[in-house]
């Protein structure tokens, strides 16, 4: 089996996991949001990446739902003794791949590279494929003006109420080396039960990607992000309210239109018209969570067969 | 009293403690060795300014002889797993004040002025200024071939005989802000007992400082690092022998020729010829010591008078 998952942070991380668990890592690629990425204190962070690292190389501190486990916060601390910004959080341990990656990049490496060697090193089989090895920024833009994603999610805690979404640079931003081939080596296509506008959109914002998709073989299945009407995490539910789209399965199926050939949906939520439907419960609370949730979305896949 | 301080680390750290003790801090202005200044993972490190800032700030660990009280490791121990370079100890605390430098002179700030912002941060009432803004590196010619300050100290621990030192970029090197006007009123130059080839040689090289100490109506004090025949610490008695000095007082003012009026020396150490000498127990255990060997310096620059 070869299958693709689409994913941004958290919620897409649980999934891969799932799918890890269930077929063998190899047969796993992560095709990972990087309209996240930013510059901070000069540093090169990448958090969809970096949450898939840690959660497939079983660092990832389930209770917090970011960041390392047993992390140490030392340098905060002393950053902020010395009135430096301490708006987002760098955790000790977590600082290594920003300080690698910064300097890497700074070599002239590209993300994509970086990120195998990263995987590599903590002994994670499946593939872990940013996006683009070019820079694309998500930009929210507000009643406040536009803000920067990071500003935006960690600094104002999705509070102001958003009017669009635009990724800065993904028009001429290429799918990142092996991303294209995955997708056209695909049996099955995933996409993980992530926020759509924030995680999912940048990767269909770049041109390469999203007409791989379209030419795909493969069926493309989602997970829903709603659960018994609201959105398991996040800001999804409040963005789709404040960019028109009804909080529904209905209205994940009209955002995803002409993508999707499966929906994957929690137990007794509104059924979707217009795709195939696979029904359990959603909620990814554990691994056995992830197994099934996983599980089913690759049955539904294979009920559909190729296009 | 305006009293000017040479100095590298840790040893010359102790002296300028001693005197901000014993003076009032806004008396005091150490003048502080960059020449082992270099990027490591592309953060901008001042090892001697650093050990500086933690020890008249009171975060010094007196134990180890560097870096923080109270340290955590979590950076060093996650880059160690990702494969990157370990050979240079970074702790999580110290990582705060190389991201927060190098994103600050990223941003075409001068060391000097990120210098004294973070002085202010920590309460510090002496003044901290790097020998230059400029780049100066110290290069150790060995036997093996060149090595950067770095490699030859930590990676190599002064293992390699040593032929000859440079330092690059002095020559173009402009004394750091406020350097020439502290000396220029200073009513007393001390010399802290530095390593002179590694951590005074180099605040030397840069033109216009020397000059200035040239013209200063002060009179000049080093303190010896040589006791009871051998250097207190590191690998001054080394380089000394392997650079054709003799490990001596003798030597010591030998090296300082032209340069220095007096020499504190300690008891029952040799006497050097050519300037007048302090004797005292020159060892810089706990605070007491410290405010002893800065009271012999500043009493034997006092009875020295201006030149």
């Amino acid at each position: 089996m070869s299958i693709v998952v689409l994913t941004g942070g958290v919620g897409g991380a649980k999934l891969v996991l799932g799918l890890i668990h269930t077929l063998l890592p190899g047969e796993v690629t992560a095709i990972v949001n990087t309209g996240d990425d930013f510059t901070h204190l000069g540093l090169a962070i990448s958090p969809d990446i970096d949450t898939l690292l840690y959660t497939l190389a079983g660092k990832a501190n389930a209770a917090q739902g970011w960041g390392r486990e047993g992390e140490t916060w030392s340098f905060l601390a002393a950053l902020r003794s010395l009135g430096g910004e301490d708006w987002f959080a760098l955790g000790d341990g977590d600082l290594a791949l920003h300080v690698l990656r910064t300097a890497r990049r700074a070599a002239g490496e590209p993300l994509s590279a970086i990120t195998a060697d990263f995987a590599r090193a903590w002994g994670i089989g499946a593939a872990i494929l940013p996006m683009s090895d070019d820079p694309v920024a998500t930009v929210v833009q507000t009643g406040e003006g536009p803000l920067a994603f990071q500003r935006y999610f960690v600094e104002r805690r999705c509070e102001p109420a958003v009017q669009a979404i635009r990724f800065e640079g993904a028009e001429t931003a290429r799918p990142a080396p092996g991303v294209i081939e995955a997708i056209h080596a695909a049996d099955a296509i995933l996409i993980a039960p992530s926020n759509l506008f924030l995680s999912i959109d940048p990767l269909l914002a770049v041109p390469g990607l999203r007409a791989a998709l379209g030419k795909a073989r493969a069926p493309v299945v989602a997970v829903s992000p709603i659960v018994g009407g609201v959105a398991v995490k996040g800001p999804t539910a409040k963005l789709m309210r404040e960019l028109g789209l009804e909080v529904s399965n209905a209205g994940i199926a009209a955002h995803y239109h002409g993508l999707i050939d499966g929906l994957v949906i929690h137990n007794g939520d509104d059924a979707a018209e217009g795709v195939q439907l696979a029904l359990t419960d959603t909620m990814m609370r554990d691994d056995r969570d992830k197994m099934r949730v996983a599980e089913v979305a690759l049955m539904l896949a294979t009920s559909i067969g190729s296009r």
